[in-house]
This record gives C-alpha cells, structure tokens and sequence, in this order.
C-alpha cells in the first residue's frame, strides 16, 4: 500500500491504517522537499504527483492513497487515469461518511484556505445528498500552528475556538476533518463542538482501503505487515515531526530524488 | 470535578472528560511527590487518598474520579464511605464495558503488575457476568516506558508485542487497558490486536461521569468549563510530562501540600 503527502500530516491517515490492516505493507512518501503543497500551482501538483505515484508504484504498492488534500483536489484525477492500480482520495470517503451520519442535515467543513475554496467538499457532499448544508470554515493558521513540535499552547486553544465559532453557531451536528493535521488536536475539537460527530480522514481512509482489498480479494490475514518511509527532504526533520504524527517508532527513512527514483 | 492520580496518567481520563463535559469546571491532582503508588503500603494510599480527597472537596468538586487503579484498588472504597460527595474508580466502568462488549466471552487485562495481582478487575468482570473467561497479562514494562518524553522506540514495539501475545493466543476479542497511560499507544495497540475491542478508562469515565450528573440533575449546559492543575511534587516537571498526556495546553499549575492544603 502507498500513502502519499506533501509532508508529515498523512501519517495520521497512515497510523489509522497500521491500526485497522495490520496485515499490510505500507510504504509513505513524504514529498517534504516540496511542502508545502498550498502555494503550488495545479500543472506542478500534477506533475509531482505523477513522479511521486510513478515511485510508489515501481515500490511494489498494490493501492495509493494520495493523503493530501491540496494534492487530492489537483492531481486526484489524474493519477486515477494514468496509473494502473486503484487511487483513493481523502476528500470522498469523508464526504460520504459525513453525509451517512448527520442527523439534521447540517454539515460543518473545517479545511486550509485552498481546500474550501477548491469547493471540492462541498461539491462531494451535495453528490451525495442535495438536501445538506454545508458550512466551510477556511482555517489557515490551524495547521501550522499544530506542525510546531510543542503543539498545545493557549494560541490553540484560541484558533480552535474561533474557527469553530461559525460552525457553532450554524448548529452543524457533523464536522469533517478536512485536513489531515487536525486530528491532533481532536480532544480540544470535541470540546469547543459539543455533541458534534467529528469525522476524520484516518479513519474513513482505513475503512476504504479495507472495504476496497476485500472487494478485490487482495487482503491477508494472519501475519503483521512492514512499513517504510521515503521523503524527497531531510530524513531527519521528517523524523522530528513525524513521530508525534504517527504515535509509533518511524524506523528507516530514506531520502529519495523521486524525479530520478534514486536514493541519495 | 475532581480527579486524583498519582502522577500525569489521569490525564487521560481527564482529557476525555474535558471533551465530554465541556461545560464543567475540572480540578486536576496529581500526587506526585509520592509517586509512583505501586510500591506504595495500602494503609499510606488510604492516608494519602484523604488527604488528596479533603483538598479536591475543599476546592469545590462535587463528585471525585480516582483516576489511578492502585489509589482505586487501595483507597477507592475509604472515600466512598467517608466524603459526602461521589466517588468514582477507573475499573468498575471498564469492567462493566468490557462484559457488555464482548461477543465470544473471552476478555483481556493489560494493567501493572499491582494491578493484576489484586483481582479487582477479574472479580469486578465476574460480578457482572460469571460466565466470562478472563485473561489477564502484568505489563511491569510498558507504563514506564511510555513515561519517558520520546515515547515511540522500538523498545516499545517489542514491548506491546510482548504483552498482547498471551491475549492473541487465548483469542478475546476485548481487552481492558487497565491503566491510564496505555491510550497513549492506542493505535500501536490496535495494529497487534486485530479486530480486538480496546476499553479505556477515559472514556468509560467520561460516559460514567455524564450519566451521574444528568441523573443528579447537576450538569450544565451552554458554557465552557475551566480546568486547573495541583500537584504534589515539581510544577515543571508536571508541566513537561503532562502535555503529551493530556494533548492540551495545561495552564497554571500550583504546587500544593495536601496534608495542610496549603499552596507552598
């Protein structure tokens, strides 16, 4: 299996999925020598991703999961059309599971400036049920705020209510996740959107990937799965970052040129 | 509300709490100058527990959670019979979870080795169904070395691997963490317990909590709560290992001696 992200952010998709299919191998590609993904142009996403799901690819994945979401909203598509495995996309089975678990048909969309403006959640939603509301909230500063090493301050605590204030106040009974940093700081989420049904990438990915090995027959059972990890950055940074996103030992990074799929 | 541990572990108790009773005021005491507990006389956790339990109703809680399975094995029953305000432990709501979650009768313990040797959970379990198969494995290790700052080592993987493997090869499919500081490697949990129901101590007490106060009729809607820090020993110290644990900012935090309750 291939996880894909601009940076670390993904691991918390990829933890989900360590926990749900233990059974698997998963290999994480952290495109960090180009992160952040938000001030990109598309033709460029799309060429990165090309490179990037060409890598995964030629590493034996059977599946990619593109764990972005400025990438999913480029290059989705694209990957889909020209690579011969299956691509799944965060965007889609959060919309979905957001659509199945709403009780008022009131949805909030918590996401970075350019994934809401993208309208690509909104236009997933409304694919799946016409009749919802949907109320995005651009988050800028969340997610770098979360990347810092020491991520719980009062700064936090005060992006983390002002940014839900809207949703509070639209009376929204479901949340997404829209970005996958936002997971770390679930607890404090919970608690400024009281009652709200939160839903987050890892776990509707984890669901995916499995519903989609079962379909096709591919999963295994009965043996605990490796997994590896590959950045076009500094392998040390990554591991930095990366071990409070993940919430297990990283083990081997390799540093990869992923334009020429030559390690370093 | 108050919640009493030895040390920063509770805080995972408290954390679900803050996420599930956002409208509640929350006093936090972590003992930690008589840290850890576990080697510990039952008659000095009954002292300390008084004294501990005295300062939290001094400081306004209407009802106490033990956050700490050695307080709740040694002490738990003592305040009951001697506050005038609810008591609650950690194992009678992961016990009475477990039984209700178990579909093949087969449940797991994973706790310290105090823990399992006092059979609190196993007679707990039993009492609410004596048809269930209990096993139970001391994990003197893992507590430990999740306490260290970097958690995620290989060190813990082998230990995770080390103290499920009695679990898997009797097949529950639920297992009790029956200890506050084992959410924080949930995710490594899951991925070596396939399929395994994971109860946690957080939020069975959040869920015991809510349901004590609405059938009191003393919970409050539509504010946000504060919450505050006590603790025994070394603020800093405190401070340090509690943000991990608890994935929130922590705020002030008073050094205090119970025994005369008085800020130092």
């Amino acid at each position: 299996m291939g996880i894909f992200d601009s940076g670390v952010g993904g691991l918390t998709v990829l933890r989900s999925c360590l926990a749900a299919l233990s059974a698997e191998d998963f290999v994480y590609f952290g495109d960090t020598d180009k992160f952040p993904y938000g001030d990109r142009a598309d033709d460029d996403l799309r060429e990165r991703a090309r490179l990037v799901g060409g890598w995964l690819t030629e590493a034996g994945a059977k599946l990619i999961v593109v764990a972005c979401n400025t990438a999913s909203a480029a290059a989705l598509g694209t990957l889909q059309q020209e690579l011969s495995i299956p691509v799944i996309g965060v965007m889609a089975p959060e919309a979905r599971a957001a659509v199945q678990s709403t009780r008022n048909g009131r949805v909030g969309l918590m996401a970075t400036e350019a994934t809401v403006r993208s309208g690509s959640y909104e236009r997933l939603i409304l694919d799946n049920d016409a009749g919802v509301d949907v109320t995005s909230v651009a988050c800028p500063a969340l997610a770098p705020a979360i990347q810092r090493v020491e991520p719980y301050d009062d700064e936090i605590v005060r992006l983390v209510d002002e940014y839900t204030a809207p949703l509070r106040e639209a009376g929204v009974d479901t949340v997404i996740l829209g970005c996958t940093h936002y997971p770390l700081v679930e607890h404090l989420l919970r608690r400024m959107l009281p009652g709200v049904t939160l839903i987050s990438s890892g776990e509707e990915i984890a669901r995916e990937v499995t519903e989609n090995l079962t379909r096709r027959e591919l999963d295994r059972v009965d043996r605990l799965g490796t997994y590896r990890f590959a950045c076009s950055g500094d392998a040390e940074s990554f591991r930095a970052f990366g071990a409070t996103f993940l919430q297990m030992p990283l083990g081997r990074i390799d540093e990869v040129d992923p334009s020429g799929l030559l390690a370093r």
